[in-house]
């Protein structure tokens, strides 16, 4: 490995001699001396090189270098108050370009997010938009680690599906030799697959894809779906419990980690949620809305997105609260594996969780009895033998289970402010977006 | 949740009533006494119940039990030396049918691989599979956290690509929209595009795909990929080290953890291999086995799977060693991006992981430099305005940097002494295996 101290180590260490290496930021080409901001995946720490008489090698080099080249840099550690960045600053003794960056950078950071996204490997060298990565593994690590301690088994399920996995809108098909797969738009027939087979409890943290034609800040064509599902439930209740106990590790291993550096980046504290969320059944959540002026204008028992919003409002002044469960969706608008309420089958077992106004995940107990699933089914107006692969997984036994999906995009842009999910998701992909 | 003690947290209790959960394993339904063996995701427990003159509801339900069957049991745990199964069993109080079985298993342990992925569901309740993807879960997991406790970002690279990421063969097309896209066979040009964008250090455990027609035990349409890239590297020698690092934490957790069950279940020995692994260069490779009675019959530079056996059974000769690096790639076999040896053209920094005589890794470092890199384009005859979002990552500069991609099913396989990646992969995707 290149010899070399990460530049968010520097400040401890006395002066003297240091080699650090990264991307030239800016450069201040000055008649007595030259300046560089050099970055790397910790930092950024000024360059300093008075200018000799005449010019020599590394004062030529300094002023040759075009802004984000990676170089090697070798030189002298000093600590000086007055050094905006960090009171430190390097000496430099030699400078060696290890590779040149073409001179001009397509992009700044006022650019659209359109053109930050075709040159996104230079997007993401804004300290900015490294972080939210950062913040990303810190939060899913947190999440496995919770599950791998309370005994989940890890799954990995195919994507490549013989039939939909959740509906036959928003499919991407493809020709698989003699025959057309279907890329999966959730594992949710495979993490059932796994009740049935008595691994108890599992996750999943993978891609997931839509063929969804929307140009929304939250939609995308491919996706990071978090999901999680359980046996031996008595209600969504036992999943929406398991759900809220999983984000608040993720929470607070984001506060601990990166707290400081968001909210010094971002300008956002990241808050760890209490528990219990609140949860509030749809219908009396659009009754909430509807008692404060907005009534949602649908024809189906559905919320929307500016009722999510309202409703988020509601629960902020009421209960404090940054997220919250709406439960016991109607049958008529949750899918057909969705349990019924025992007591009255035009409602069911499920919920989305709200997150500051917007919508990051569906859980639901699923109906595992075979019968009243085939019931449902037709029910739907589906036909039992397109699904019977899923249906197959019930015939043997399966215990009373249920789960969430979760799009994980959506919880770092909430988290950290950020308007679409374009600026939380490594390459977004989209309708008209399947570049670099 | 339902109230019950996983059946392995049995043992350590009182004698006195217990709740169990699970599904019905065997029954024996004598005369004088009922007997059913219970499993769930921790284990097996004997069930007991004395039959009482003329039936009962509760001994008429255990008659009626097909196997399979999720049932849920009230009873009196009774610690005795005599039982076989664990010293213990449970004195049947209550027992309820929480979804019944069909009355015929549809497949048995010894049934074909090729029946038992039909009904993978059940195949996975033979605890022997079960644990596979337990140990898949703890290694993974010990995996991600070496990587996280040493700075690395996860990131989750997009599989919807608009241009292929390895070759033109063995390549999925996806109709998508107006155009088309290709499913990734690799995240190789995403992971190197975060060395561009800075990163340093990244990995990704995810899905890629090759439309692979071949039917080996080795070969899989979808498959979990297990992929690092750093930057500010040497050469390969330090992405080996990297590699041979995450791999020990990886085989210590499972050793750790699953050790014991896997020598119970399996009867395979987890050994965690000492590092430095040994380090061979292809050439010399081809040599040995050579003088050992076998010419690879290649008409190119490269190794075949027999000559990897043999290869494997020298190192374990003479160095007590189950990994070996094969190293120095001819650059002839080699993908492009392979940086070549800067005395000799011929030769690639570049190495295969091959782990008890087979292939689990390929890794490398790749050329950064854009001018050298767009000479190696043209020497394999490719064309640069094909790989051209790929091409502009280099433009602004990248550090000198390698990585490696390993296929997860292949290690636990070998890891397991099972016989096939289809026994280690959940659901195992081929060219005439898309379901269930």
């Amino acid at each position: 490995m290149t010899d070399r101290t990460l530049i968010a180590d520097l400040a401890p260490l006395p002066d003297g001699p240091v080699a650090v290496a990264g991307w030239v930021e800016t450069v201040r080409d000055q008649k007595k001396v030259q300046f560089v901001v050099l970055r790397d995946e910790s930092g950024a720490v000024q360059l300093v090189r008075p200018r000799p008489e005449g010019d020599d090698e590394v004062s030529s080099a300094i002023s040759g270098l075009a802004l984000g080249s990676f170089v090697r840099v070798a030189g002298a550690l000093k600590h000086d108050e007055r050094v905006k960045l960090g009171g430190i600053e390097v000496k430099v003794e030699s400078l060696d370009v290890v590779a040149a960056s073409l001179p001009e950078q397509p992009i700044a950071a006022d650019s659209s997010i359109d053109k930050r996204l075709d040159h996104r490997f230079l997007d993401l060298r804004n300290p900015v938009n490294a972080l939210i990565f950062k913040v990303q593994t810190t939060f899913e690590h947190a999440l496995r680690t919770w599950w791998v301690q309370h005994g989940y088994i890890e799954i990995h399920t195919p994507k490549l599906m013989n039939s939909p996995s959740e509906s036959r809108a928003e499919l991407f098909q493809v020709p698989y030799f003699e025959t057309t797969a279907y890329l999966a738009q959730s594992p949710q027939h495979f993490k059932q697959m796994a009740q049935a087979a008595g691994f108890g409890k599992v996750f999943e943290i993978a891609d997931a894809f839509r063929a969804d034609p929307s140009f929304t800040a939250r939609h995308a064509t491919e996706f990071t779906s978090v999901d999680a599902e359980i046996s031996w439930i008595d209600s969504h209740e036992d999943v929406m419990a398991m759900h809220e106990a999983v984000l608040v590790a993720g929470f607070e291993a984001v506060r601990e980690a990166h707290g400081e550096e968001v909210e010094r980046l971002l300008g956002v504290t990241v808050e760890v949620p209490s528990t219990p969320f609140p949860r509030i059944p749809l219908a009396r959540a659009k009754e909430i809305v509807a008692e404060r002026g907005y009534t949602v204008p649908r024809a189906d028992a559905d919320m929307d997105p500016e009722g999510e919003r309202r409703i988020s409002d509601f629960v902020r002044e009421e209960f404090g609260h940054d997220f919250v469960f709406l439960t016991d969706y109607a049958t008529s608008i949750r899918p057909f594996y969705h349990r019924r309420h025992d007591d009255d089958p035009a409602l069911t077992n499920s919920y989305d969780l709200i997150y500051r106004g917007t919508e990051i995940s569906t859980g639901a107990q699923r109906e595992h009895r075979i019968d009243v699933l085939l019931d449902q089914v037709r029910d739907k107006g589906l036909d039992p033998a397109e699904l019977d692969d899923y249906l197959e997984f019930f015939r043997y036994g399966v215990p009373p289970h249920g789960g969430f999906g979760m799009g994980l995009a959506r919880v770092l842009m909430l988290m950290l402010g950020r308007s679409s999910i374009r600026e939380t998701t490594y390459l977004f992909r989209g309708p008209n977006r399947l570049r670099p």
